[in-house]
């Protein structure tokens, strides 16, 4: 399985976990939708920083 | 290996394959860098639509 962990990126470029196990990420006008392998979803109000998906990682940005 | 697929989305839903194998995405300000396990690097003007990692499949869209 080739899910991910989500993780909020700050600006000393500390990667904080908010979300395990991430199969969908839909980004939206304000903000990123990810949904998990369970079906779990959670809407943040961020970007897409990076991805690095054989490491299974997320990485957002806060926009606030 | 957990390495994804990337395609183009145009406006009637057809996906286009742009890139096999993607390791890194990383959004930029004016398109996207995708680069590849083999190190392959590609620059599109599009956005990241959503992705669907169990399925190894990452959507984009074209900006122009």
């Amino acid at each position: 399985m080739c899910e991910a962990n989500a993780y909020i990126v700050d600006e000393k470029g500390d990667n904080t976990l908010v979300m395990e196990a991430v199969d969908l990420v839909e980004p939206e006008e304000d903000g990123v939708k990810l949904i998990s392998i369970f079906g779990e979803q959670k809407f943040l109000k961020a970007k897409i920083h990076s991805l690095s998906l054989v490491d299974h990682k997320i990485f957002l940005k806060s926009d606030g």
